[in-house]
């Protein structure tokens, strides 16, 4: 998907929801937990009710890795679902990625051949070699700038030089790796005043918020300083959707609570 | 495993060896490729060949990944089947993972908890929240620090203030948060001056070294200034070991070049 159909979808939805899968044994409903393959189960529930309003999707590869080969096929029966139903989605592996070479090349293979998504999850630490080799054409990579932990003080905000701190060198170097159609940037949104130091310098890339919700952040505040002329901004929902009711009614309230982000992204759009 | 058997098993075998599995459908031998697990068909007997010449062992997610479900599986039948048969053998899982909070716990679950690795790479881009959910009792976290790739100038040698650049910092600030009995980095060989430095900041800590071999470092140099009382030297070799020969004699043609390796290192440590 190249960046003016993703526009052309968030302006039809007037949505630029991210839904996080970080599907778990010990949050689905219970009533799913017999089943065969119960992740799986509940992320086509979720995304049957949801998937109007959103324009991406995020399944986070840690949880479904974690239960092991029965997860990794959960995984993949899930991209699969999401490709056959609603091939609309962007879809991104939330898989924080970072090696560089062959591996970079397998991991590339694994998420952009193997399995159809659009877009996967890539650590900076190791440098350019680590970023390219996910260059496939209408593929996407979204590399971490800035991030919403505490940690994240440790490294990304330390001075290197030239009156910038590293998460701005990062964006800086790596912006010239790729372009604004296959590069976004990982910007915490608990931080969203350095949303402003961010489009500074790189004022047309699409940035992925995680943390509104669960995590703290600001919807509007986040819109404020990081929208730009073609949207921009992929903000990430995860667990405030999902895990919103643990009964039988668990979708239904899903979607209660997606419309609820969706009804508003739509408000902040239209300004 | 703890520090001081990791060192017995050195001392008893003379080696430091850790044997990368980066083990590649086009790369293994023709006549293995239509087994019904090809990649542990290989695994198997290429430690059959060479387990009592290496002390530990490094399967590569990346490659068993991007062949999906049936890759994971064979992942998983490679770390069993060193666990039964090897137990002595200390098992790095290199997945270069990077996440924080409930994802990182769930990264340490995968492969301590699901499979029985001994250790874990970690990217430490995210800081200390990406670190510490992997202290499990008697597990390690080996955290990238200065890799052997050309990119690694992109960041990792930035200065950083306080006379340091990001790698000293990363090692400086990360020593505190495990000790040299949990936690090891990795330093690339292809830098081995920068061992000295390396050494001024963590010198009881394990080091694991890549590109020794494919990727040109070279053993002697590595072991003059890497080298501690306890070893202190994981030395990995992957390419010029698995695939040195591709015929029905490969698992042959690898015991020999890891001989070679291990009678070096026995050199090495004899001094």
């Amino acid at each position: 998907m190249n960046r003016d159909q993703l526009y052309d979808e968030i302006r039809r939805k007037q949505s630029f929801l991210c839904l996080g899968l970080d599907t778990e044994m010990s949050k689905i409903p219970e009533h799913l937990r017999g089943d065969e393959f119960p992740f799986f189960s509940f992320n086509k529930e979720i995304l049957d009710a949801t998937h109007d309003l959103m324009v991406a999707c995020k399944p986070n590869v840690a949880f479904y890795e974690s239960m092991g080969t029965h997860g990794w096929t959960q995984f993949e029966m899930t991209v699969r679902y999401i490709r056959q139903q609603y091939p609309e989605i962007f879809i991104i592996a939330d898989a924080k990625r970072g090696d560089i070479g062959n591996t970079a090349r397998k991991y590339a293979e694994t998420f952009f051949q193997q399995m159809d998504c659009d877009a996967v999850t890539v650590s900076p630490y190791m440098g350019i070699d680590s970023v390219t080799p996910f260059g496939y054409p209408g593929k996407w990579t979204v590399l971490l700038a800035l991030t919403s932990n505490p940690g994240a003080d440790d490294f990304q905000m330390l001075p290197t030089g030239n009156n910038e701190r590293l998460f701005e060198t990062v964006l800086r170097k790596s912006s010239a790796w790729g372009t604004a159609g296959n590069m976004m940037y990982v910007v915490g949104a608990t931080r969203a005043s350095m949303l402003v130091k961010v489009r500074e310098i790189v004022p047309d890339h699409f940035l992925l918020i995680p943390g509104v919700g669960a995590q703290g952040g600001d919807l509007k505040e986040v819109a404020e300083y990081g929208l730009n002329s073609k949207c921009g901004l992929l903000v990430n929902s995860s667990r405030a959707i999902l895990y919103a009711d643990s009964t039988k009614r668990f979708a239904e309230v899903a979607r209660e609570k997606a419309m609820e982000m969706q009804r508003e992204m739509a408000g902040l759009l239209g300004k």
